[in-house]
Parts: structure tokens; sequence; C-alpha cells
């Protein structure tokens, strides 16, 4: 296998800190596998704000271009928040999932066996969900012109976004939807609001349309996005794969991830179009934040980012096996009864970000 | 006092059957107390669709407008689903909530200690809850121009909404929060995507100029939305008052609903400008919705809409006596045992919609 190059972005606040730990096991690797990387580092969000200016430079946006997969930490912080909007530690991450094109984010939702009691909903409503949401990554209000801040004549101001939806943005995320169901529970629920908005109206029928012609035998439902909030809080194990926008995506998956009661252990995937090789763009990050207020005491969570990567060895280098090694090293770690501060529980033994990080290691 | 002329618009499904319990304490009120209502009814969604081939006609719109307060029951169903998009059961409410002006909607999340258990979030944590979720209902992407699907050049269709507000509409909203918050735990939670939309930054430093003019003393925080759908779930007795949106506050506001447990208890109201007389035009309404599958049946849960009657008497009719009677009358049916089937629990005695309206009345 050639060496495959891997951009490393750690962000801000615990960024650097969780990525220490994914360096570890990519050493790993290269002493006990033979697997090397080409590994680069850059810097996005505040970090590279306070060195050059701006939360992703076009050198970090050409290195990203060059990498066949990047894996990122987190962006942002308060020392930040108070930038004009287009130099916002967030602007940088948009930045890369919009010229990378990664229009599809994949955000697993799954509760550990060990960690279900975590969860402030009842153990037996979470214990063994397994949920998949596809969100759309690269258009609607994100991204819609025309936006921006105007003053009228009456000396008042005016917010406007706008989101847009076309059928072909619509297709390839169905399609990704369809695809990763016929590979898991074979269910898919697409959700927009079609009672209110006209794009979610293209979206159901755009949904409806590629489900009769290319996926018959998936089982499709619609529903509104109100409503999934309310059912994920209810009853989330009714949910297989969810398909759905960037905003709904964005507060959906949020919402999805807090059920599982540790949202320092869940990865994700940011997909672009596979090329004629069936290789895609790719960026792997972490659902949770940059945590400032813990950042640099050694107490983060680093097993996200180590599924995040372990997500990278699926999906970009199809290394099944060091996946598979990788999150069995997890299970077992917190099976063994190690916890972070974050999902510590009574009767476990607390461990720091580089206690875990080693412990992984030595389980691998 | 003068008679005061309330507009009952059932609409679908349960609606009527839940109404008539709403009748049964009108009657009391008559009987027991000499108050009389003037009441009318109308049409509203498919019933109006399937009678006149609109979902809100002009004079039912005329007859709002002369009501002091409209109790409106649900609308929509499956029988209705296939419509086009403006002649739908929604566009009937949206209509409603628009040609009125009623930009405030205030959806409490609150839980009877009696029913703490049948939240799915474990129970500590929801016990007590008391939540004001503040939404804006006239603006937004719901009312936004342009909006519509396109076909372009190439053959594709493109959907649009656009997201926008004004200063105006973003104080007048910002303003109901706060006056209420200082009513209640004196701590608002101001909830926008600041980070990736410029109406959201318009959204955020309004709140924060009025607040600082005007309600200095309130605790203000500034939330991103996803965020606010996770920290819901995870410590929903954080909040007191949530200010947010249209759209977000259509999804939030779901997610706190069910956070309770109890979706048939939750009443919501909408309220316009204040005029000379300090009146507000107003709708009152259930948060659950139609339906369709328990209709007719005579199980469906009429306390929400009798909840929804009392913060009428309240708000509007300034009869603080008689909506303290009837709220306390479900807490003492609640606490004697009775339950409708969405809210039954072991031990309980499990009645139907009518019975549990003459419990009611029978109680005050
Ligand atoms: C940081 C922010 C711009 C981002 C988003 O809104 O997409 C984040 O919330 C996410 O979900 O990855
Ligand atoms: C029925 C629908 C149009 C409505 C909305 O989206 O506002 C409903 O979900 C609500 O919250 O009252």
């Amino acid at each position: 296998m050639s060496t495959k190059k891997l951009l490393i972005l750690a962000g801000d606040g615990i960024g650097p800190e969780v990525m220490a730990q994914v360096r570890r096991v990519i050493d790993w690797m290269a002493k006990k596998r033979h697997i090397a990387f080409d590994v680069s580092e850059g810097l996005i969000g505040g970090a590279s704000y306070d060195k050059f200016g701006h939360p992703l430079t076009d050198e970090t946006m050409q290195d990203a271009f060059a990498a066949d997969a990047v894996l990122l930490g987190a962006v942002g912080g308060p020392k930040w928040d108070n930038l004009s909007f287009d130099v916002k530690p967030e602007r940088g991450l948009l930045r890369l999932r919009k010229d990378l094109e990664l229009f599809a984010n994949l955000r697993p939702a799954f509760v550990f066996d060990a960690l279900a009691e975590a969860s402030s909903l009842k153990t037996d409503l979470v214990k063994g969900l397994d949920i998949m949401i596809v969100r759309e990554l690269t258009g609607g209000v994100y991204f819609g012109q025309p936006r921006g801040i105007e003053t009228l004549p009456n000396g008042e101001r005016r917010g406007v976004n706008t989101q847009v939806y076309t059928t072909s943005e619509i297709v390839r995320i169905a399609d990704v939807a369809f695809d990763l169901a016929k590979k898991r529970g074979n269910k898919v629920h697409s959700v927009e609001k079609a009672n209110v908005m006209e794009s979610g109206v293209l979206w159901r029928e755009e949904v409806q349309k590629l489900h009769d012609a290319k996926y018959p035998s998936v089982e499709l439902q619609h529903m509104y996005a109100d409503n999934c909030a309310m059912q994920l809080v209810r009853a989330p194990k009714q949910f297989d794969v969810i398909v759905t926008d960037n905003l709904f995506g964005d507060i959906l998956s949020d919402c999805a991830a807090m059920l599982t009661g540790s949202l320092g252990m869940l990865p994700s995937a940011s997909l672009g179009a596979a090329d004629a090789k069936g290789n895609r763009r790719a960026v792997y990050e972490p659902v949770h934040g940059s945590a400032p207020d813990i950042a640099g005491k050694d107490i983060a969570n680093p097993l996200a980012t180590l599924l995040s990567f372990a997500m990278m060895l699926r999906y970009s280098f199809d290394m099944r096996a060091e996946a598979d090694l990788l999150e069995q090293a997890v299970k077992n770690v917190l099976d063994g009864g190690l916890r972070t501060g974050d999902i510590m529980q009574a009767g476990k033994a607390k461990v720091s970000t580089t206690v875990m990080g080693e412990s992984i290691v030595r389980e691998m």
C-alpha cells in the first residue's frame, strides 16, 4: 500500500491534546504494523487567526486538497467570540467543508454498553442505541445567497439568510443515506419542514423519487423536523438512518449525540463525492467542541478523536482490521473501568487524557 | 364585566372532542359563576378545506378579528397530506397567526409532580421543570420572501426560502421574553446560530442592546441552537425563559415539550401587540397535534386544551381566580389518579376524554 497523506488540523482548545493521543496510535501502527502515514500539520480556527489573521489560510487549504484525508480537532473559544463574522474560527471550518465539497456529514449516535447509564434518558431507552445521522453539509442556509445585514431607509437593520437546495444536492445526499441504510437497518427517515417551507417540499419529493427509482426495498418515512426532535427524545431506538439538511442536521445530530450521554465518545466523517477510483475527499472530527474551559489540563476525553481516526482508517484507507482493532481497544478500555472526567461513574478509575491514550495503545 | 367574545376553531382530528370538554367548563362558569361568554365556532384546517376548498376562509378570518380571543384545537392529518402546498391545513393556522399579527408564541414546558415519571428522562432531571419558550411567530423563514420552487435552465429544480428578521421584529419579541423573565426566574437564554447566519448576528446584537438599555438586571445568555438542543436534553432545569426565532422555536419547543413526557398536558398562547387599552389579540391552543389515529374514539387527553383555556382566562380576560381554579382542578384530578391513555401509569385509573372533562368540572 502506498503511503497515505494525512493532514492533522488540531485547532483550538482541547484539540491539540486529544490529537496527541492519535499520534500515539499512528506511531504504534508504524512500529508494530509497518503502516506509515505521511503526516503533516496545519492550523485552523482561532489558532490560525492568531498567527495569520484568518481562520484558514490558502496554504492550509492547498495542503487539505493534497491530503488523502484530514483529521480535525475542534475550533473556537471565548477568546475569539468578538471577532467579526468573516474571520471567526467557525468560518475556517465552514470553508474547509465547502471548498473540499464535503457534502455528506455522517454523525453516528451510539451508546457503549458500559456508558448507557450516563445518558440523561432512562437506560432502557438508549441501551443499544445506534443511529446514523446523514447531514447535508455544503448547502442550505449555511451557504445560500443573498445573505447579510443591511440598514433600511427608516434606520432599522435587516438580517437575511437564504435556505436553498437543488435537485442534485438533495439526490446525492439521499443516495448516501439509502446506501448506508442498506448496510445497516434498512430504514431511512427523511426530515424537513415540508408543511412550512417549499425547500422542504422539494426535498421530500426528490427523496421519494430516488427511493422509488433506486432503493424501493429500503423503508422510507418522511418526518417533520419538530416531530423528529420529539421522537428522538421519546423513543430514539425507532431510528436507523436519518437524512436531513444542513441546519436541521446541525440541531438534530447534537440532540441525538446528547441522548447517548457521552458526547466525548462520538466521531464524525464528512465526505465528498467519489472520484473515478472510488476515493472521496474526507475530513474526520469529533462531534464535541473545543471545550476551552478544560483545555490544557490533560483531562479531556480523547476517545471521540480516536474513534474519528478509526472512521478514517475504515472509510478512507480501507484498513478495516486496524479500525476494528482500535474500536475494540476503546470498548475494552471502557469495560476495564477507565474513564476520563466527562464520563466518570462511581466505582470506575478516573484517568487523564494521556493515560487514556496510552491505555488504548497498550490495549491494541 | 362586558360579555367576552370567544371564537372556537376546533379543527381536525381530536380537536372537536377535546374542545367539547372546554364547553363543559364554559357552561359551568355560566351557571355557577354567572360569567357568560359569547361563543361562536368556525372551521379551520382540513375541516375548512373539505367544506370551502380552503383551510381558512375570509369569513372565519373576520370572525377572528372580531373576537376577544380564539381557542384552537389542532389541524392536519393524512387525509390532506397530498393537497398542494397553499391549501394544506397548516396554511390556515399560519394565516391566522400572520393576519392577526400574533408575533409572540408562549410555550411553557412544565412537569406536574404526578407525571414526572412519565418523562423519558431520569425523574430527578425533570421533576419541577418549568421552562417558558418565547418563540417569534410571524417572521423568519416561515414567511420570508422570496420563496418557492423554480425549474432551472438545465432542468433541475431549486427550492428557496428566506430567513429574514428586522430590528423591530427582534426587539418586540425579546421585550416579551425579558418582561416574562422578570415575573419568573429572571433569566433569559437567547438562541440563534450567530456563528453561521447573519440573521443570527443581528438577533444577538439587538437582544443584547435591549437588555442593556431596558433590562440590565435580567440575566442574559446567548446560546447556539444546536447547543440549546443538547442542553435541553442534558440538564433542562438550567433554563427559565428561552427566546428564539420561528424555526428554532418550532423545533426546540417541541423538544422541550417532549422532555416533560406528557405532550397531552401542554398549552400555548400566541399574542399580538397590546393596543391602547392593553388588550392583545390572542390565540390559545394545545401543543399537541390533531392525532388522527385516535380521533373520534373518546380517548384523547383534553387537559392541554383545558389548560390553554385557563391561559386565555388569565392573559386575555384577567380572570385569575377562574384560571387558578381550573389549573388547580387539573392538578387535583391528576393527584386523584385519573389518567387518559397517553399519560397512563401503573396503578392509576384510565378514563375517557369525556370522563376526564366531567371530572375536571366536578372538581371545580
Ligand atoms: C461550529 C459550527 C459552525 C458547526 C456547524 O454549525 O455546522 C458545528 O456546530 C457543527 O455541527 O459542526
Ligand atoms: C403545524 C405547523 C405549521 C406548526 C409550525 O410549524 O409552526 C406546528 O408545528 C407548531 O409548532 O405550531
